[in-house]
């Protein structure tokens, strides 16, 4: 059985290098990014560590994610309410008053009875999701209208891991959206909004700044991803994290092979002493990426993985009852010209996640 | 809400193209491989067409895959018992006659206890799983002394896709170990067990030749996975078949955009003209491939979908209220230099499948 082990310290550790990273050293502004199954490192396990460390805020991807997560948490918010739609599940979360919806659209601000928690998503710029500064005056209207509760505006700063300008024109641009939220929330009497648009490179670039504006005008929050998972984004220099997640794999069955001989489909790889070959039950049907000719990777015990995988299972120059497949997935990131966070959140949710 | 649709049109197709590529034109040598969620398509969705096509014998991943369609088949084999154990699970699964154990190994033959259906995984030439041809005489000295049901002996030729001798050359080592197999059978007077070497590709090369040999030395069965889906692996000229499957999402947000507006993370593209770009609400977090720069692929309705993707969504040139991301994944295969089954059982189980 394939499974990941989800190392407790290391999630601690990150959280000390977050909460000194960012401006002011308050952990209460430290909100967790809990989305797609905590990035593919298990929602469940991961919200308990976050808990422990007395994060009060978390952010995931739909109702069921709020719904398994909703004791643990002061406030949550479901980024994409729509994603994963269950009418059942949807009338238990508009029970919760901690669980705030994020609304995209003027069209989905029609979505909510009175009294439901919202907030308000705006685009500054990265041209994603998300309504139009103009289109704040109606949003507003309508939100005082059908008696919502504005808990949030937020955006998202799509250039935080970019040494470009773009990235601090887009936190000068959220700037001028909060100013005309706070005019507008005046004139329709509707208590100030939290407010957030940082993830965790941009926290830790811009948290400082922030500090420096007018109290009102501040970022309340920040919401951290990938760093708790122990990756930096981008190529800033920003504090050393540990990846928290391992992945493991036990033996199927192990072959003594002559120099020579060739292993999987199309015998692609092929040995060049004799030795003994093992699989290990991890696929590229459990969501792990598949190797294919040309790639070199190893296991973290410096095992050769042989090119080509198969949907249920690697060969493995080892006999070793385990392998550690990673534990760091940049390895895999970069043999796939992709992100951490892909490889991460690819991994099947069958796959137990043990917090050691 | 992403979903995929499954045609059951095109999977009825599938069937005849594939029965009447297969010699003898009997539709009971013709399984089913319905491993990992039937290769991303949803193993009930895809269990209860098969089911209705009258197919008897199929193929699974684990334990919970076989349980989850045990009362649709006459044989049902799980070929990776240990890949997701659980003992109340395979309690209830030893208790169902017609689920067999794929035993790649002399060591996993002491997992099961009397009357176990089991089914010999061998080594024919691919050397991934199975024990070697040498192992058959201890592998049927312990499965007589355990008590073991000899539902089938197999292997898997890892080269049905290429038009190389190899693919002859483990024909013909099956054909031995068959030989083999049943001088051990009647030695021990053990019952002839089934015979099964050949996938989908596989199969259609080499079926007639199979049905010319001597009744007791032919395969019995064919494992049809890839093809029932609608692809041809490999470059075989082999009959032409219909995907199965295509993938919607539904519309986020749309903004109204000027032309040379930058749009998504580190805002990679921008746009030629004047237009609309939405979000829809598929992305790699689902398991969905992420589209990164330099890539192009279109939508089934031929709208750009723009680089790069994102967790929860893409951006689409497009404010339609839903997109066909694909209806032939091909295209997404060939960009990520993979191949189909790939991208397909990627797709998170949490997708609503949905017969159409």
């Amino acid at each position: 059985m394939p499974y990941l082990e989800i190392s407790k310290n290391n999630f601690f550790y990150n959280h000390k290098i977050i909460t000194k990273a960012i401006t002011p050293k308050n952990s209460e502004k430290i909100a967790i990014v809990l989305k797609d199954n905590a990035y593919g490192h298990g929602i469940t396990e991961v919200a308990t560590l976050a808990k422990e460390v007395g994060i009060q805020t978390a952010f995931v991807k739909n109702i069921q994610e709020a719904l398994s997560i909703a004791p643990l948490f002061k406030n949550i918010t479901i980024l994409y309410p729509n994603s994963l739609p269950n009418q059942s599940a949807l009338k238990s979360a508009l029970n919760i008053p901690h669980i705030a919806f994020c609304v995209p659209s003027l069209e989905s601000l029609q979505d909510y009875p009175a009294n439901t928690s919202i907030e308000l998503k705006i685009d500054s710029g990265m041209h994603r999701n998300g309504i139009t500064k103009e289109q704040l005056h109606e949003a507003l209207t309508i939100i005082q209208a059908h008696n919502l509760r504005l808990k949030g505006i937020f955006t998202h700063n799509g250039y935080g891991d970019d040494l470009s300008s773009a990235f601090y024109a887009q936190n000068i641009e959220f700037l001028e959206i909060k100013k005309e939220a706070l005019k507008l929330c005046a004139h329709f009497k509707i208590p100030r909004p939290r407010f957030h648009s940082l993830s965790s490179s941009g926290a830790m670039r811009a948290s400082a700044f922030n500090a420096t504006l007018p109290q009102e005008l501040q970022d309340d929050l920040f919401r951290i991803g990938i760093a708790f998972y122990g990756y930096n984004s981008g190529s800033l220099e920003i504090p050393k994290l540990k990846p928290i997640a391992s992945l493991f794999a036990n033996k199927i069955s192990t072959l003594k092979l002559e120099k020579g001989a060739s292993i999987g489909y199309s015998g692609v790889s092929t040995l060049k002493t004799n030795g003994s070959i093992s699989t290990y039950d991890i696929g590229y049907g459990d969501g792990l990426f598949r190797l294919r000719e040309g790639m070199e990777l190893y296991t973290a015990e410096g095992y050769r993985i042989l090119p080509r995988a198969s949907m249920d299972c690697i060969s493995v120059e080892s006999d070793t009852p385990k392998v550690c497949v990673f534990n760091d997935v940049r390895a895999f990131a970069n043999a796939f010209k992709t992100i951490p966070y892909e490889i991460l959140t690819h991994l099947h949710a069958y796959i137990p996640r043990i917090i050691v």
